[in-house]
């Protein structure tokens, strides 16, 4: 028996709409969070893909992750707005809020949105290419709960926020550097434990709050590059869950409640109300030829620009489906048929 | 005789002021720059105050940088503002391009200015602490000429492009992180060598491209994080440079002139737009007294806020004088004399 079952898109698209809508979304709902997820596989980036399903199912059962969403616009200005979304699914407020960003933005050059008490963003990625497609250029972050230490303390103070900046190009798909502000992911840590591979210096704590290298003892990433990271993923959550009005971290340290939800910032800008798109995409593309031709430095065999493997990895999948592995396509299965929707054995 | 000369911080602002009106600048605009470089040295960021004073005087001589700038609006929208800078002092364009966003802001919501044509824009907390005063988070980055190498690039191909966020709070002074996207800066690299010490893995590569840990050796640092650092100075280049339709990287990296040029974006969000200013500010008091009281990582003795150590070490110095080595003042008093502003030899 083989380790992963091999999905093509549509299909794993399809069954994962399905499952929302048996969830309780409606079917342009489930097929907005269906695409953030499978986008996610496609590109490789199995972490945020359909791996997520059981969780967000179990997190909709739990009332932590509302189906049925009302946004509301609090506040707005000519320039900004300040959604609720009533604890929706991430991506559903994602794009909700990324379509009032560009709507500012083609009004008054520059858009800002707040995202108050969504759930799980998914891939930041996503949502910025959308936004750069539209001629503009994106930055997105989301804030979440404590998963890391602050630099210098021991235990989980701050979250490992992601942040994403999205430009359009000439020529290929939006440039799109989508990183979290942890030295390494949750998710790749994780695998290193079941590996039992040894870490690198500065990347996970064990329990006692002291560096190691032992991944059996590592309990959580690292800030990336010490107090750079750590200050960064401080200032995102003054900038999504303080402007939100929602504290999500200071209220967890305090020893309120630590149910899951996120607050997330999008700002996007219209090129236009700085220099024609064409000219931008134009030199966004010399800038890519330029690096690319730059000598290439000890012990690499080529230099990749922000976005570029997962780019080429989705053109793979796109063609050859979607490897799963066995366990995570059985968890699949199993929460699929609770909701009754029926997934086949093998495709 | 000592290796230092201390220096009150109104009497070296003084001398720096003279010495830029001399140089051609207005009284106004050499008070800026004069008090954006002491501030630095305040702080204890002796590497972006009066160090930088004879380089700054030199690209006055060479035309490089323009002691009577025209400042001008090329295009504007309600949100948007892009300003041509004229080969300005960077803290003088910098603080004009500050008004404009915080006025967008007032205006607006959020307030996005990109700066085309600066010089060397010193400490960008300078800046982002000033527009925080003014109840605005704010995000400062700067572009410049390339300084290290673009994950896998074996040369310079990316500027090290510090980047700048800001918020108020209620009690003290805004949180202010300004970090650069190299894992350490050009400036402890270049200290590392003078003192022969050794590096740390992952820090900086020689001339060949390869890496190393020898400081002799060593000629760039490396971006922080490999390609997360490298990845976000790219996208700075975007957002910068290429909506100033000015471009710095592409320029070089094709053999055109090296002359020294920067450019930048301020984005300014006026918090009231998104909750009352009082919250905001006891919500990010609370979230710092929240970091703080988590329990000390191995190897740790205090938790440091963003800015926290400069606001630390600007109480000593204003209270005792900067120390300036006794190299960097021989210089300072040479450029001086030569414009004509008489520097004593002690104080």
């Amino acid at each position: 028996m083989s380790n992963s079952v091999t999905i093509p898109p549509d299909t794993l698209t399809r069954l994962t709409q399905d499952l929302f809508v048996r969830a309780g979304m409606s079917g342009a709902d489930a097929a907005t969070l269906a695409e953030a997820l499978i986008w996610a596989n496609l590109r490789g980036v199995d972490s945020h893909g359909i791996s997520r399903v059981p969780w967000y199912a179990d997190m909709i059962r739990k009332g932590v992750l509302n189906p049925k969403p009302q946004f509301s616009v609090r506040k707005e200005t000519a320039a900004t707005v300040s959604i609720d979304a009533d604890r929706a699914s991430g991506p559903v407020a994602m794009r909700f809020a990324s379509g009032h960003a560009v709507r500012k933005a083609r009004e008054a050059g520059a858009g800002f949105a707040v995202v108050a008490r969504t759930t799980h963003t998914a891939a930041l990625g996503f949502y910025a290419r959308d936004i750069a497609r539209q001629g503009c250029a994106a930055l997105i972050a989301a804030a979440s709960l404590p998963m890391m230490p602050y630099h210098g303390s021991g235990t989980a103070s701050v979250s490992t926020s992601p942040f994403c900046i999205a430009v359009p190009r000439g020529h290929g798909e939006p440039l799109v550097l989508d990183i979290a502000t942890s030295v390494i992911s949750f998710g790749k840590l994780m695998l290193m434990k079941k590996a039992g591979k040894a870490l690198e210096p500065g990347w996970a704590i064990d329990a006692a709050g002291a560096p190691t290298t032992d991944s059996a003892a590592a309990v959580m990433p690292l800030p990336l590059g010490g107090p750079k990271g750590a200050g960064l993923s401080l200032m995102i959550e003054c900038l999504t869950s303080l402007l939100a009005d929602n504290p999500i971290l200071a209220k967890v340290l305090d020893g309120a409640d630590t149910v899951h939800r996120q607050n997330a910032l999008i700002l996007a800008i219209d090129i236009a109300a700085f220099v024609e798109l064409d000219v931008f995409c134009a030199n966004v593309d010399h800038l890519v030829t330029a690096i690319k031709g730059t000598p290439l430095g000890v012990g690499f065999n080529e230099i990749l620009m922000p976005g570029e493997r997962g780019d080429r990895e989705m053109d793979k999948r796109r063609a050859t489906g979607i490897p799963v592995p066995a366990a995570a396509f059985a968890e699949f299965r199993r929460v699929a048929t609770e909701f009754g929707v029926a997934v086949p054995e093998s495709f």
